[in-house]
């Protein structure tokens, strides 16, 4: 995805068993096809990763420990205070002619070749074989920092690409295609690529278009949507509706703090992984007893006593205690039944209760998410999130 | 890696784009290669789901509406009080001779289809088609409850199979290599399947076998494990850590609290994913500030003053004052610098301080996890759990 969004045509993308045969097989026919392959995984010190040794084999490549690779292996080990296992040598070995691409969250490193003449294409061309380090937190940083710019060095592109994606929220997959298709109908006929993803409570929409008028396309494709979509749409490309949030009261020098019974802290774990969050997010307290709303967020007994823990009438004392308490500008609330248990004819699993509190005004939005437990407290932080969001741009 | 799990071989797995040429060529491969190909995605609503359409017609099989499909599909929209669009009832669409897969889940079904004879394959064997709904909180259930069964009754296995996965925690990959690979080396001459995946804080230890000896070999693979690793294994198959501390807590009807800083929330999100949590967390609070540490946590002005925000000390009151706030048995607390900013020469960033309080004594332990915010953040919260895992078996 992340060359396609590029501009690049990715033709294929192949899982096989961590087995010899079928690694070698692989590798084969993409070099029997493509100008670039990227492997990943495999190169790690453990008896299964196979892929450094069976494709310096399937190249008749010899491997050499290379120096440079073992100290920097050996420092990460160093740093971390951990003595150095012996098999992790292995990581080491290059294959000869090989460039290693260094690898600072991890200890194996990447390798480039370049695989020329090809013994495996017909016209006996050139391709590059990339091999990268399976885990994802060293494989998206390596991607972006090493492997893009030079996959962009060694394929320039010809021509123009221009991608954009476009976040929504609260709408579902088919109303949003029903909105937009028909005023974009005649961008896609011009060459518009348009794709739709569904998320757990998001969509994304993404734009593609190339050559010289691409960018305007694009970007006209754009207008159209917002025009349809208007606040549905909550930020673009690597936006994340938490950052957006945090960005908008930033912006505004207040301060949030949050109350959650059914989403048990998602959407205070969501604020945090956001750099900076910590100038924003005062509190966030996860209440799942009774006891404990009472205690820390000053609900009344009262209420919870006449209501119920999952009603209206607590979400709002929840919003208001953590407000009050935190002394934070605004502040979330969520009180519902995630299931698999607890619910009943009145209120279903699914049933909740969304608080929002500022200076002016407290409201509660009551929500049906009828999903698994996951899904429920994904899909509900979201919502909550977003009435924030929406409350911040005055939509609301 | 579910059917390898159940002992099937999965030769190739190839994801493609969404364009016609090559999803066709990607099945027409597939058909001719495997018993069973099973495809993702690509059945919604939207135009660029193409799927379903494509397989009819390279198998040139028309499709006709199912009425009972598409009452389902409106029960969906009903139960939902939302209206149906239009473009949604395409998921109604079945090839002929097609089985429908009922979906839970979501609006598009399954479809399976036997294709006899298949024209891809040499030898005109039959083969069976199965096309699953993308998003994975819908083809994870479904792939459980009707394909599962549904490939076991078609392709029923012959001989048996055994299939274990062990997951440890707390320590690397290489290392536990060294300490079972020569143990366990006369076992995997013998056929024994050993495989691992490093997670992140966690590797799973995957055992596989088969024939009459299989069972019997990995339940002494097994032991040779237990004793080599010991605490370190959590659980086995599908035991998720924070699971293991809620059935443990549950199982001694005690209760806990969690005080995070810089895991913001992500301890109280995993603990309470698992069922049943709300018998046993009683509170989570997410303090970030100075200023909530001490209003909610008690955590005294000195303390911060005399030793920091991050310390062994504001990790102590931390969990201390959670745990008598809340009148749990046990406390969690975390403080520590995630990044990407704020790390200090004294304090680097991944600089951590876990606390955890009982009814006999408050240990505090000092880590560092020098990883990206959100990778601090997972490892920071697997430690915390680890370390209230040992002292319920008093490994501690």
């Amino acid at each position: 995805m992340a060359l396609a969004d590029l501009g690049y045509v990715v033709s294929r993308q192949v899982a096989v068993p961590d087995a010899g045969r079928q690694i070698q097989e692989a590798v084969r026919e993409a070099l029997g096809r493509a100008d670039l392959v990227i492997t990943t995984g495999g190169l790690g010190p453990t008896s299964d990763d196979l892929t450094r040794d069976l494709i310096a084999q399937l190249l008749g490549k010899s491997l050499r420990e290379d120096s440079e690779t073992l100290g920097r292996i050996k420092k990460f080990f160093e740093s971390r205070k951990r003595s150095m296992p012996s098999t992790t040598r292995v990581q080491a070995m290059v294959p000869e002619g090989a460039q290693v691409l260094a690898n600072a969250y991890g200890t194996a490193p990447g390798l480039a070749i370049e695989v020329q003449p090809n013994p495996f294409r017909a016209e006996g061309k050139r391709s590059w074989l990339v091999m990268l380090p399976g885990p994802p937190r060293e494989l998206r940083p390596m991607f972006k920092e090493t492997v893009k710019p030079l996959v962009q060095r060694l394929f320039p592109l010809e021509g123009q690409f221009v991608c954009r994606t476009l976040r929504t929220t609260g709408i579902g997959e088919s109303v949003l295609e029903e909105k937009i298709a028909s005023p974009l109908q005649r961008l896609v006929q011009a060459g518009l690529e348009l794709g739709y993803c569904a998320r757990t409570g998001q969509v994304d929409l993404r734009l593609a278009a190339q050559g010289s008028e691409g960018k305007k396309m694009v970007r006209e494709a754009e207008q159209i949507i917002c025009d349809q979509l208007g606040a549905h749409i909550f930020g673009a490309d690597g936006d994340e509706l938490e950052a957006v949030v945090i960005r908008l009261l930033a912006e505004r020098k207040q301060t949030l703090a949050v109350a959650e019974s059914c989403t048990g802290g998602l959407i205070a774990h969501r604020l945090t992984n956001v750099p900076g969050a910590s100038a924003v997010l005062l509190a966030g307290l996860v209440t799942y007893s009774n006891e404990t709303k009472q205690s820390f967020l000053g609900v009344r007994a009262e209420t919870l006593a006449e209501h119920g823990a999952v009603s209206r009438a607590v979400a709002r004392e929840m919003a208001d205690g953590v407000r009050g308490q935190s002394k934070a500008d605004y502040s979330l609330s969520t009180t519902g039944i995630a299931g698999p248990s607890g619910g009943t004819s009145s209120k279903p699993i699914g049933t909740v209760f969304i608080g929002l509190a500022g200076a002016f005004e407290t409201m509660v939005k009551h929500n049906f998410n009828p999903y698994d437990r996951e899904t429920f407290k994904q899909v509900t932080a979201e919502q909550a999130l977003e009435l924030l969001r929406q409350k911040l741009l005055k939509v609301l």
